[in-house]
């Protein structure tokens, strides 16, 4: 019997040329293109995803577009709110997925960084009934390191990964911290530590600064707030690393 | 004036087409890669980075090989034998590149997985006078989760990066543990946890082994056993998931 084949592709964190050649060659073998698109003005991931096919897909291949279910992020139940939005997008990922994906063919959803790292495609697919392969790509936090030209983990030590509001409810918990998902600055008290902040990473609009948090957290605070009104929306992502 | 120009590229964790676009193109534009054999069976990753440079090379470039200092992995103080090994290391890189590398020309170092993740290449270049630029690669973290269809984080969760070392003498510190660098099995008493063990990923001799701890740690530690005395080296990593 033919079956739906599912691809789960990992494309890097902003630079085209982030994408593995893995992920080139598993773009190059899918039929159908599977876009969501979250109806804001952050429509730059949507960007990449359609540069990447047309550069290494061939033809002839389909792109199904649908609009994200909306998410209650006033919520304060967070983990609700994330579970009940789950439930409405794998039922949107299982309609497009019958209706326009034929058997014997392959469909794939393009990642943004890796997806393995804060990302709930898979957990969206496991509520449905296909087998699915991931193939992995670079996360912002290799994309942040690299950068910096520094390393995510010292010799031996460990390093936490965490969200900016973890870290804000629980206050540092290591020497070497990674935080995603920072809307608040989490990081401004933190005076014992170095940081390494990066917005827009692997992208044009790239901005890099390092240095003691009791130094740079205002000038963190400003090229944030001022990228963020003059794009309409921000990503970054910062490591913490307490000096020895 | 004309300076040497160095590269630090990721090369993946195992999987020639874990290359990036970025890495194939750093690649191409070397003209001389300095290649580390470490004198063991575990050549490898040596053979890897050879594949890498016929692939992606482009003529005339040259390889300089050099043997890895030794380092005294008996040795009480961990951190004392390391940094010791690091300053021999970084003298010998030094050489290699004032010997081989003429002004104006870019040199490489070829990086299991990514430069930012347990690997010295970026601490040892931080001693000697050279600028140098990082190119991010996959990590076996995001090999491991990728080939297991799972993710490293959960919704709004941290997790912890650390080594098999750390574990056996602290125990678990999180609910998600990516473990690296693990010689001795350090997961077998931690029953209360789901482990997603993975050996040789990205090559043909991969291995997984997902279930509870308390159902498959034996089963991990024969398969370990075995595939350790056939080859003659290991190279394992896993992450550790408590239940919710
Ligand atoms: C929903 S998570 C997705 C992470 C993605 N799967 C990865 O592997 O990088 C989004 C967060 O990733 C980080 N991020 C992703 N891309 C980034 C970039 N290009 N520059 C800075 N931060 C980025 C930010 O912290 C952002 O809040
Ligand atoms: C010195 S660290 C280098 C890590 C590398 N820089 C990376 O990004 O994956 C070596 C450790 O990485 C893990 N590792 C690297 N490659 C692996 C592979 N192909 N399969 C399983 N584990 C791997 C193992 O835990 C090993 O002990």
């Amino acid at each position: 019997m033919a079956v739906k084949r599912l691809l789960v592709i990992g494309i890097g964190a902003g630079d085209p040329d982030h994408l593995t050649i893995q992920g080139a060659k598993a773009i190059a073998a899918t039929d159908v293109f599977f876009l969501i698109d979250k109806g804001e003005e952050k429509d730059e991931p949507v960007r990449l995803r359609r540069r990447l096919i047309e550069e290494h897909g061939r033809p002839p291949y389909r792109i199904v577009e649908a609009r994200d279910p909306e998410r209650d992020r006033a919520a304060a139940a967070y983990a609700e709110a994330v579970e009940d939005w789950r439930a409405r997008r794998a039922e949107l990922y299982r309609r497009m997925i019958e209706d326009e994906l034929p058997d014997g063919r392959t469909g794939a959803f393009l990642v943004w960084g890796d997806p393995g790292v804060y990302d709930s495609t898979l957990a969206i697919l496991d509520r449905l009934p296909y087998e699915y392969e991931v193939i992995p790509g670079i996360s912002a936090i290799s994309a942040l390191t690299a950068r910096h030209r520094t390393t995510l983990t010292r010799v031996g030590s460990p390093v936490h990964i965490t969200t900016g509001r973890r870290l804000a409810e629980q206050g540092p918990t290591a020497d070497d911290i990674l935080v995603m998902l920072d809307s608040r600055c989490a990081f401004a008290g933190l005076t014992g530590y170095h940081i390494y902040w990066g917005a827009y990473l692997g992208t044009p609009d790239e901005i890099l600064i390092a240095g003691p948090v009791a130094e740079v957290a205002d000038r963190i605070r400003e090229a944030r707030a001022e990228a963020r009104a003059r794009k309409g929306w921000i990503m970054d992502t910062y490591l913490l690393r307490r000096p020895r």
